[in-house]
C-alpha cells in the first residue's frame, strides 16, 4: 500500500496545512478501529439497502470532517482515477446481481446536457463500467429533438449515441427502437419534475428511485437522516457526533423576490451560528464560524450564499436575491436549508479544494478534489464559470495504514471513505422515508 | 483503460511469439461477446456458490486457452500487483457478507511451512486483505511446535504471530486464546488428512469445506467438471469446446515402484495423444502433441512427467519411478491423471512463463506469470529449486478494450480471466459433487 501511494507523487495533492487538532484523532480513531467500523458498516447494509450510486461532496476542516452534499445521480465518473475503473466495474457487478441478475440490457436516461462535453464524458464512462459489468447499455435522451440515433463525438475519439426515449411493451415499460431493457439508469436528477415519459413504468426497475430525484428530494431530509447515522456510528466509536455532522435548519416558505421569510433565515442563521459558537469554544477553534444559505432541493452550485450574521440575509440587495432565487432549470427556491459552514484545509498546491468520494453499490470506488482557484476555503467550490480542476485521488479509500502518520493519503482517504459511506447510508434512510406507501 | 495499460511497460510481459493463428479467433470471440460472457457466468452464480478463493494456472498455447491445474487454497496473493489490492478487499467484503455478515473475527489456518518466507508474505497478505475487509483475523497454526503466540518476522518488515489452535466452547469450536471466530478459513490444502482438531466442528464455518482438501479432491473430479462447464459456456459462444478443455484419461490403481498400473497408463496415454492428434489435424497445429501424467492428489510440482509417446511409461529407471511415486508429505500415488499437454507461447523476455489467475469469490482479483528460465515450454514451471520469478499482471482482468489487438495486454488478461472463471465455476460443481450426503 506504501508503494502504491508513492508511486505517483504527482497525483498525491500537496496538503499545505499540517493538521495537529482533532481530526488527527478522528482519523487515528478510524484507523484504529476499522474493524469496528467495516463491521458497523456491514450490519447496517442488512438492515438498508444502498442507492445503486452515489457522491459525496466532503468537507474537512481539520477539526471537524463532514459531508456536506450527497448526489444520487453523479456526474464526473470520467475524473476518477482510471487504475480504479476495474473497482467501479466489480462493485457495478455486485449492485446489478441484486437488481436483475438474469438481465443483459439496462437503459441509461442522462440530463439534457447534450453540449456539456465533460458531462458527457461522464455518460461515456458510465457505459464503460456497465457495459465491463456485462451489460448491453444504450443511451434514451429525454430531449424531444432526438428523434433518431444520434452519434456525438467526444473529446477523446469516444463516441456516444443518444436515441429518442419511447414507451414499449403497449406502454408499460421504457425502452428504445428494438431495446427492451430489464433496468433504467437514472443519470438525471429530475429537477423539473419527472417527465411525463418516465411516469406509471410498469414490471421494471428504474433506479434510483423516482422519488429520489429533485423534484421531491429535499436536502434536510438528507441531513436529518445523517444525523442519525452520525449519533448511531459516533456512539459505535465513542466520538462526539459533532465531530462528523454538519448541524442545519430549515425555513420552508422564503420568497427571496417579495423579501417575505427573511425573519425565519435570520433566527435559524442566529441559532445555528450561536450552537456553532459553544462547539468552536469547547474545541478552542479560533475560526470565524459561518453557516451557508443554499436551496433545499438540488442547486448545481446555483442559490448558495455564505453568512457569517444573521444580519447579512436581511440586506440582500436585488442582484443577491435574484442569484438565491432560482436553481437549476429556473426553478423558484421557496425551501432553504441553512447548513453549518465547513470550511476546508485541503490544498492543491495554493488553491482551495475538497474531496469529493464516489460509491457504487456499498463500495467506495474512488474519489477527486474539486480544485477551485479562485475561492476561498469558507465558500461553495462548486461554482460555474470558475476554473474547475478535478485531481483523482492517488490511492484506494478501502486500504488505511497504522504504520503511516493518520494524515498521509492513504489514511486521509479512508477517512473521507468513511465519512462518505455514511452519507450513503443516510441517502439509503433517506429514501427509506421517502417511498412512496404503496412501495413499502 | 489504455493508459493503464501503456503506463508501467517494465510490467507488460514481453511476448515473442506474434499470435494469429484460433487463438486470436477465441480472444475475439470473448471481446465481441463480453456481454454474453458475462451474462452467462452471472446466471451460472445464482445456481451455484463460489469457492471463497481460488488461483487457477493456465496455459495458452496459440491455438488454445486451458486451465492445468486449479488451487482452492491458494499461495502467492504476495505476488499480485499491489494496486490491485482494493479489488480484492472489495470482493473479501462480497465474500464475508455471505457467510458471515455479523461477524468481525476469523481464524486463518496456514501451511506449516514456516520457514518459506515466500509463503509466510501471503498469509501476511491474505491477513492484510481480511482486515481491510473488517476482520480481526489471527493465526492458528497445527504445528505441534507452537504452544504459545510465536512472532515471525518477515523480509519486508511485517511480522506474523502464529498462535496454538485449540478447540474451544467445550470442544465444539475452532479457535484460540480468548479467541473465538466466526469463521475459520482454510489456507492449508489438508494433504496428509484432516487433522484431528479440525474434525467434527460445530457452529462455525469452515471455508473451504474439509472436503475440499487434497485428501479428498482429485484432479480427475476437477476437470470432468470443467468439461461440463466449458460445453454448456462454448455452446452458449458457439466454439469448439476443445479450445478451452484440456483431455484427460485417469488410472485408478498404479505402483511405480511395484510397476504395477503401467498397461493402463500406456493405454490411456495412446488414446489420448490420439485424439490430440486429430484435433491437431484439424486445426493445422504442426506441433508434436504430449501428455503431462501427474498424481491425481494435490503435487506441489512433485510426480510430474511429460510424455509423448505410450512406450516412455513403460521404460521408466528407478530414479524416474521413484520421482513419480511421492507427493508432498511422503504421500504414495496410486491414482494418476494423464492430462492433454497444452504448450504455452508465453514468454517472458526469453523465458518459459504461464500466466496464473487469482480470484476471491467470484471476482478475478488479479495474477501474474510464473517464469521459469530452465523448463521448456512443454514442461511443469512449478518446479521447486528452479528460479521462480512471479511478474504481476499490469492491468486488471475486468477491462477488455474492443479497440485494441485481441492480443493487448487488457484484452489477453481479460480472456484469462474468463477461463479460470470457468474453472472457478467446475470448482464450485466439483465440490457440490463431493459434499457429503449431510450438508447436501
Amino acid at each position: 500500500m506504501i508503494r502504491t501511494a508513492m508511486k505517483d507523487k504527482t497525483m498525491v495533492p500537496h496538503l499545505t496545512t499540517a493538521l495537529t487538532g482533532p481530526l488527527l484523532d478522528l482519523e487515528r480513531r478510524f484507523l484504529e478501529n476499522e474493524t469496528t467500523v467495516e463491521r458497523w458498516l456491514r450490519k447496517q447494509w442488512l438492515e438498508h439497502t444502498p442507492p445503486f450510486y452515489a457522491s459525496v461532496d466532503l468537507r474537512n476542516a481539520g477539526f471537524k470532517l463532514a459531508p456536506v452534499d450527497t448526489n444520487l445521480f453523479p456526474g464526473g465518473f470520467n475524473n476518477l482515477n482510471a487504475d480504479f475503473l476495474p473497482l467501479c466495474v466489480q462493485a457495478t457487478m455486485v449492485a446489478i446481481e441484486k437488481i436483475c441478475p438474469d438481465a443483459k440490457s439496462v437503459l441509461l436516461i442522462p440530463e439534457n446536457h447534450t453540449r456539456n462535453q465533460f458531462y458527457l464524458m461522464n455518460v461515456a464512462r458510465l457505459s464503460v463500467i456497465l457495459r465491463h459489468a456485462g451489460l448491453n447499455v444504450r443511451i434514451g435522451s429525454l430531449l424531444p429533438e432526438i428523434t433518431a440515433p444520434t452519434p456525438i463525438d467526444l473529446p477523446d475519439g469516444q463516441q456516444l449515441v443518444l436515441e429518442p426515449l419511447q414507451r414499449i411493451d403497449n406502454g408499460r415499460r421504457l425502452g428504445l427502437k428494438d431495446f427492451d431493457p430489464c433496468a433504467v439508469l437514472l443519470n438525471n436528477d429530475l429537477s423539473a419534475g419527472v417527465p411525463e415519459i418516465l411516469r406509471n413504468v410498469h414490471d421494471q426497475f428504474v433506479i434510483p428511485p423516482l422519488w429520489a430525484g429533485w423534484h421531491v428530494r429535499r436536502k434536510s431530509a438528507h441531513f436529518a437522516a445523517y444525523r442519525d447515522v452520525a449519533l448511531s456510528f459516533a456512539s459505535e466509536l465513542g466520538i462526539d457526533p459533532w465531530l462528523i455532522d454538519p448541524g442545519f435548519e430549515v425555513c420552508g416558505e422564503v420568497n427571496f423576490h417579495e423579501r417575505t421569510g427573511e425573519e425565519c433565515l435570520a433566527v435559524n442563521v442566529d441559532t445555528l451560528l450561536n450552537r456553532m459558537r459553544v462547539k468552536y469554544k469547547e474545541y478552542g477553534i479560533e475560526a470565524e464560524p459561518f453557516v451557508i444559505v443554499k436551496a433545499d432541493a438540488g442547486t448545481y452550485g446555483m442559490g448558495i450564499m455564505t453568512v457569517k450574521d444573521a444580519s447579512e440575509v436581511k440586506q440582500l440587495n436585488r442582484k443577491q436575491r435574484n442569484k438565491m432565487s432560482v436553481v437549476k432549470e429556473g426553478l423558484q427556491v421557496t425551501e432553504v436549508i441553512i447548513q453549518e459552514g465547513v470550511p476546508t484545509v485541503e490544498r492543491v498546491n495554493e488553491d482551495t479544494a475538497e474531496p469529493v468520494v464516489y460509491m457504487i453499490d456499498r463500495y467506495v470506488v474512488g474519489g477527486f478534489y474539486r480544485v477551485n482557484s479562485a475561492r476561498g476555503i469558507d465558500e461553495n467550490l462548486n461554482a460555474p464559470g470558475m476554473r474547475f480542476e478535478p485531481l483523482a485521488f492517488s490511492t484506494g479509500c478501502s486500504l488505511p495504514d497504522a504504520r503511516l502518520d493518520p494524515d498521509a493519503p492513504a489514511n486521509r482517504f479512508y477517512a473521507y471513505g468513511v465519512v462518505a459511506r455514511l452519507a450513503l447510508l443516510a441517502a439509503s434512510l433517506e429514501l427509506e422515508r421517502a417511498a412512496p406507501a404503496e412501495t413499502a
